[in-house]
């Protein structure tokens, strides 16, 4: 069967096993005050540009956005999403969970544009009843977001300057980072660090057997950690984290394999066209969004396993296709085959 | 100045007064265990034609809704509403507070329809991933709504059928709920009753000084005294709203009174049809909604105060007159002498 | 049947009712903005000595609680309490349901130590895993304490010293403060506004129909009403606080009618001892804890309702009577007579 | 140096990481739906003697307490503990973040006892006023405990009938369970399946990188999985935490190397008593505290990593030596040469 379901079906990226294996025995503080942590966190705000960044590893995605934003919210905050966000549909109320509203907006390709959020922000600030209502405490966008899609620097410009003229901070979700970087857009990673005041790079999708590396470019609130502890996201072996980052951020390996899915899923999207598919949003990252007749949809998935996505009439449906730094172009040639 | 801003600008009808007054310095019980909390809770089973239903008094209509809401929904359930439904907008993120989403639908005139409730509970059912969301637990609609507006007797039996079909509880906000009886609609208490799992009477909008009766037709969800003490909605004096609840429930005082604010809204909403203004919704009950253009605004807010309700566009905007059980007839036709 | 279960059995002093009906149909604006909430917030002021303190109105004790401590820690810190402390024992987990532990302390008489706080704080502060801890954010006590004791200035200011030094609010519940001010001991309201960085005067037990003023010496977290709306303890009408307490700080009336109550408990403490009563503990106030017999205690309930507080031992049980208010001295001495 | 200061500060077991490797590129679901989770759940049930169990993975021990306890409690409802118990001092309120509060026992090293335990429920339901108080919903210990002593059977017998009889869950905490057997105390896990409604399997302190096995005995409650995913503790590569714990639950590898730990506690013991050192409390398990005149644990902090615990008196400090599953003999017999 071929596997296509989504980014996080492998174990890690042999480089990340491998040193886990040869650090396996050596003795080390917990909590993330071992010197992999601290050597991961030196590389990565190395390569921000941004040496005074504050750096913690979490675990997993919907635990990062939950511990990001419940630390950087007032009580009578919420955080502004587009309504297709990651924290507004797909984690379980995780935010809600922590007390906060999850402020949505109109999305266009998976993005919050700079306008819908002044005009929120300034509709907000002009309503008399504003006392009685949630306060816009931040926002959150995803890059890559959850249809693969990524913003230009203009429109994270644009993002930034909106949040900062608002004094609200901008929080990045980058559980496919990697992906975004990777592609040739032109939003680097010094960017990201540069306007917004809180990201993730994850590693779970891109090379790790699990974990997010949280950036807050202009320092993180007091206490995060314990938050995070409060939280239950506090790792004790924080060694598997920052063995893992350290690695991953060590001769741009996280960019590069992350090279790999784009290339996979470029040829497969090409091919998707050729022959006569239709694509649902055209994303330029490892997530392939295709509108499948019913009829297809049910024989292709006898011969690959895919995500349904959406129904997209009575005849059609929204499937995805997911590659990964693990994806090996052989693989897209057998499913361009059954296609 | 004329005051028509909102159905609250009064303190309460003088028969509640009068019998506050009286019973002063009776020595009673706490809590809400006290005879005249008895006698109130018992006239309002009767008007609900349920005998067996729990009741009980709570102080405003926020604190009424997050007790309701947080007390029947499990951890992983969220709260259905209209997106206009004032616990989505004006009620500062009690319900996130209490850690659940609300989960919101469109609207029309306030009013959630039953077919986009059966899609959303359908569409929810059938997702593939509906693990990893917020899972519908229990829907909310506010009769009168937000604008004013009632569901017919029809809407409420359709909502109640797929409420029952998905098996949540509907809880009805009657914040306003003595106008919407008040007013000739086809909805009677006792439909409410055997319609909804829960709703409440308002008070605080008809008639007392504060208070707000909770009725669960078919019985409380065990402890809901204590879940309301820990929200800090348990009254010391319970008397004071078991005795008001007992004046307006005697003699069919709750929807007499309301009938004056009835009156009053249709005459002051035929004057201004007659005047050429136009209304921005056909609201049959106290709440009257209006277009003005804004230099008539201007001239007006010089001799009446009325609430902004919403920028209509660049040149008008949506003004809200209300009555109240207190309205005089005078004040009425002296705000139609300067329409 | 004599009633001496607690102080809140009346209504509201007459006073303060005849306000209420004078008040009755003036058109006021909501939620705390009317001018009698004004006037009750100067008078408070001034009685504080005071002038830039922030007052609000809330509606009762647990609320007020929750609502105060909630708004003041920050999302890891907890809140230091005698173990007896009414937030501890008595508010079915207000405090915890909005997210915070109460840190329990040893107590003597319903007392917090200056000693025993300041040890708490330095071995926290000296412990190497505080990180992983709870951290103190804030010091609850109440005067009179839930026992009816008092303290004494000095050790308020020392409290007082101890919090400033480890730079955590002091936060003193007056559910019962009236009863604390009236019975000649040395603490003055000044005292309390100098010393604590907020406290409430509880109107629900001293001549109001329900209602607690917060005071912020200091100046208010931001938003605190937002915060209140958030926790549906925000009052629509809320001219029904601004007018209890505008009565009840007129002319002193507070007070006054406060030391009714402390001359009832006098009378009554007296008569107790020379009887032969063994008394719980020595309470300055108006709750008067005695230890009693429990064939004793069958024979007085039949005659009387007084408070269960606990089993003592097997034979023993220790019974609250409460005076208040509005305690007549007949009464007392009909008590009296049938000890 | 010589590193004794926990049981998880290497990475994990030779065979867990083999495994680990050997399957990396398999192609596998997420969120736990994976044939290794599955094959790791029925080994686990076996082990238990308890195949109808439900069995669920998560990452780490204070997440897994948050997730059981929240999970399990109803909203009105707290959680007993032993006061040294770990939710209530070194979790950073992680129980309270959830709504809940912690109702602190007494203790005798480190255990609850059932005389305890039942003398608090009847005290609650006796009491008048239990509407007003947080019920008491569940009950947790630890075992082995904080100070690494063990329930007997009788002991854990007598707090499960107790238990039953007041009809609330016993939840036991496993974090070091593998000591707790390999110490040939007589409780097995076949018991503990038996005695208790919920416990876990503590993984990262016995051989995994991370994990913690949470087993119901009698079912888990409904949708487990989406409240552990709302509180972002459910890991996307669930294979990660199955792998593991089958290679653990194969051939009683979690039993045989947790052995080693107690081997070389019991060295190290032995050797501290013969050289007069006085030991705080006796454990039977891989945790050893000894009271240290304070120049002599300055001098031995300069030879060996070990926990301060705590303050003994001016003279004397508490502190920990942790043997784990990785402990050398030669590492013990090096640190006794420098006792």
């Amino acid at each position: 069967m071929l596997y296509f379901e989504n980014d996080y079906c492998e174990g890690a990226h042999p480089a990340v096993l491998q040193k886990l294996i040869e650090t396996n025995m050596e003795k080390l503080p917990g909590y993330g005050t071992d010197h992999y942590c601290e050597s991961a966190k030196e590389k990565i705000r190395t390569a921000c540009g941004c040496p005074q960044a504050d750096v913690f590893f979490l675990v997993g995605g919907t635990q990062t956005n939950a511990a990001v934003i419940s630390a950087l919210l007032r009580r009578y905050e919420g955080v502004i999403a587009p309504v297709t966000g990651h924290i507004n549909g797909h984690e379980a109320g995780a935010v809600e969970y922590t007390g906060h509203k999850v402020l949505a907006l109109p999305q266009k390709e998976g993005k919050l544009s700079a306008d819908d959020l002044r005009n929120f922000l300034k509709t907000f600030h002009d309503d008399g009843n504003r006392e009685h209502m949630v306060f816009p405490g931040m926002a959150y966008i995803s890059h890559p977001t959850e249809y693969g899609t990524l913003y230009s620097a203009a429109e994270l410009e644009a993002l930034s300057k909106v949040c900062r003229e608002y004094e609200i901070p901008l929080f990045l979700d980058g559980a496919r980072l990697g992906y975004g970087l990777a592609c040739g857009c032109d939003v680097t990673l010094q960017d990201i660090a540069r306007l917004t005041d809180v990201f993730y790079i994850g590693g779970t999708k891109a090379g790790a057997l699990c974990g997010e590396a949280v950036v807050f470019p202009k320092g993180a609130p007091k206490h995060f950690m314990t938050m995070t502890k409060q939280q239950g996201a506090l790792l004790a072996k924080g060694r598997l984290l920052g063995i893992q980052f350290d690695v991953l951020f060590t001769d741009d390996l996280y960019k590069k394999i992350s090279e790999n899915a784009i290339q996979a899923a470029n040829r497969l999207k090409e091919a998707l066209c050729e022959k006569g598919y239709e694509l649902y949003i055209d994303s330029p990252t490892n997530q392939i969004f295709v509108i499948l007749e019913n009829s297809q949809m049910e024989r292709l998935s006898r011969l690959a396993v895919f995500s349904f996505w959406e129904k997209y009439d009575d005849m059609h449906t929204v499937v995805r296709f997911a590659t990964s730094w693990a994806t090996r172009m052989e693989e897209i040639e057998e499913l361009i085959s059954v296609l």
